[in-house]
């Protein structure tokens, strides 16, 4: 039977449509379509093009973001790229996209909306007032999904009056890395390390996620608080989920979920919140051009959780991220408990057991032991053994359209996820605007002073 | 404080002394000797030789053993060696020792008995005769030591009337390899791997020792039991104690051969013990020159046993050991347990996690484990770890003299050890007499068919 998908892409001259979307599909394009499967690609925009001007304007920007540019497999992508323009706010203009659909009951439609977050309602309420939504349709979101519990919840409604549960798909893109993906296929395909992940034999564990600065960042859609809107509520969460999640009991994309969403239910900030999580903004930060007078946006947070349940509790997980640093790195650090002060460790100087799952600048795994050094030597000394993405097979994008095509939507964010990680960010906020220190910091370095003695007051130090 | 050692060589004609202890001496010479130490060496030995003879004569087979040959260095050695020709069995000859060790309290003597096992206590006994065995003298014994429980125990008496244990140093030269030594500091340095060294993860251990005929093998020497008595009795021991025991208190001599010990006394043989050993013979034994007619001498054994103790209870050991194989190796494999087949291991295909140390042909440990494929591939393989020694930095007798100059009595083997491996090798003897199946298999294999039933009808594989 022959399948048909049409993407209708919303935003299609959109940085990350050309950026990220259209690369992924030029990469993806010749594996998917065959006798059993064919693609329409429709780009809605605003702007006045005819298709064969979009065709040259497209592929002009395009080629300076595909890997391996070959003029014949864009071909075949454009030709498969129809451009429809419209008026977000005018439901009626959207007839036009119908027209571009096959009338044929089979097509499924995936709207895909790439376009700012202040779009999503209207673009989802236009669907339905023209019966767009058809029950075999499926409606990809960008992040941010909202910037705060209420705003999630009220966007989350306007769709879910639209399409079922089953039809929305919420992009963390983080979730399509290689290295995310293994942590749980880690976790549970080894009978070395599962028994001892839990407080009996973790200490803590450090998650540090930095990103170097984009000018076209425009940090004040947070409303005053960057870092904990825009990374702790999803990439983190995410990355919390996978570590300290128990074993579902299939690898169906439900099972998961549930057991991800467990995790955050279990959150909790430390009582003592003052000592616990640091603010941070950049010296330069308010001669930024874009920046309010007096702005408090955070660019910086450090922050100390916990995870009540019975595998977790007790064992801190000390989170960082920021912008504007030295280098970009986002790594996973699980410290093993100490050794007793005694044999091998008389003196106290082995290092800790360490597993560390690096996101960033490689995707790796990494599991640091101790062993005797080879010599006459009784000294001991840490090795790593590392395992380390070599490959660069397709990208983030590529895979995750790919699994909409299929279906697939595991390493979607299901609502009750987003809402449980936006109840957390919305606490944190709150608790900034009632202790509103926010701690300068020089750009390019780690962070204010405070952020380090958040940790080393417990006797622990942040991992390099 | 100046030091004065005076090495004994008994033996010193013999093949080992040759083959291992003068060139360790050769080795060591230069960084043992100096201003507060200085180390004569005299060869005992029946044949006639002045000085000079002596030393050409030993100067010549010592340029095929050592590894860098520098007639300096060698001369600094051969400067420091006497020769010293006695009768073993008269002990007025050994008088000629005396008169050879300055008459100086503090020179300190070390008898090393290289000699065939039949002359330790005839010289034992003719050293108390003319009162050689000073209270700050000590006494080394090369392997065998003892050939049965009762004939170790006579040794042992006879020494024990001349020496006390602290003054006695018996050697088991595979304890100062260097992964045997990483055994226990890899076992107790890591909070990643001793919670898991029970039996409520690992499934089981393979030891495999296997070794390449010499000519100058005699094994009848072992009276119709080879592999039991020269292998099992020792190294396999050895190996088992150090994989198996619990965390001594601290790293002296005495705590660590406590805990070794207490191993060998939780050993049991399976009740049923026709169907946990097995005995080989390879093909052509029965023609070798120097066997005699239907020798049901064992060339090759195979063994389960179990440690009953709180740690290993219900973990089969499975050993096996043989000479005359397509290649020596020597490996002890931790295997843990199966995962549930569920999850990534729904189909049951993933391996089981292994760590396995390697003691020949290269010294390694390996940590086995399982990961994600880099790549779109949603498929777990297993990955190794391998830690190598790759230095060649002394060999075992070079360390082990090292040793006994420094009275370091850690890597011998303390006489309750030797007393309860005995036991059981004496054990397994009887049975062999009781049930005496010897099964015959093709040399340059890995031993008869039944060595592999006796692992395959627990559900295991030998792994190699």
């Amino acid at each position: 039977m022959n399948k048909h998908i049409v993407f209708v892409l919303f935003g299609i001259t959109w940085d990350l449509a050309k950026r990220k979307i259209l690369p992924a599909f030029y990469n993806i394009f010749s594996e998917c379509v065959n006798e059993d499967c064919s693609i329409d690609i429709i780009g809605v925009g605003r702007k006045d093009f005819d298709n064969k001007d979009f065709q040259e304007y497209i592929s002009e920007d395009l080629k300076n973001f595909i890997s391996s540019y070959n003029q014949n497999k864009l071909n075949i992508l454009l030709d498969a790229l129809k451009y429809c323009k419209i008026n977000f706010a005018d439901s009626d203009s959207y007839e036009k996209i119908r027209d571009l659909i096959p009338a044929n009951k089979e097509v499924e439609v995936v709207y895909y909306l790439s376009t700012p977050p202040q779009l999503f309602t209207t673009i989802v309420k236009s669907l339905k007032e023209i019966k767009l939504n058809m029950s075999n349709s499926r409606i990809v979101f960008e992040k941010p999904f909202g910037t705060s519990l209420d705003s999630a919840k009220n966007l989350n409604t306007e769709i879910r009056k639209v399409f079922k549960e089953e039809q929305i798909y919420r992009i963390d893109h983080y979730l399509w890395k290689d290295v995310i993906q293994n942590i749980a296929a880690f976790r549970f395909s080894n009978m070395l390390f599962e028994p001892i992940w839990n407080n009996h034999y973790i200490d803590n564990i450090q998650i540090t996620v930095s990103e170097k600065l984009w000018v076209e960042d425009r940090w004040d859609f947070y409303d005053k608080s960057w870092a904990l809107r825009d990374m702790v509520q999803n990439h983190l969460m995410q990355v919390i989920a996978l570590i300290a999640m128990e074993a579902p009991y299939n690898l169906d994309a439900d099972a998961i979920k549930n057991k991800k969403v467990e995790v955050l239910k279990a959150l909790r900030l430390d009582d003592n919140f003052a000592k616990s999580v640091v603010y941070g903004q950049y010296e330069w930060y308010q001669q930024e051009n874009w920046v309010k007078e007096n702005s408090q946006t955070e660019t910086f947070v450090a922050l100390k959780l916990f995870i009540d349940n019975w595998r977790f509790e007790w064992v801190p997980f000390y989170l960082r991220t920021w912008k504007n640093l030295k280098e970009k790195v986002t790594r996973i650090v699980v410290e093993f408990k100490k050794l007793p002060n005694i044999l091998f460790n008389k003196n106290g100087e082995l290092n800790q057991n360490r597993i560390v799952i690096e996101i960033y600048p490689k995707e790796s795994i990494s599991v640091e032991f101790n062993i005797k050094e080879f010599g006459q030597s009784d000294k001991i000394k840490t090795v790593k053994s590392i395992f380390t993405n070599k490959e660069e097979w397709l990208d983030a994008y590529s895979k995750l359209i790919t699994d909409i095509i299929k279906w697939e939507s595991t390493l979607f964010t299901r609502w009750d996820f987003i809402e449980e990680s936006w109840k957390l960010v919305d606490n944190l906020v709150e608790c900034k605007y009632n202790c509103p220190l926010v701690h300068k910091y020089k750009p390019w370095t780690s962070g204010p002073d405070s952020a380090f003695s958040l940790i080393e007051k417990d006797g622990r130090k942040w991992f390099n």
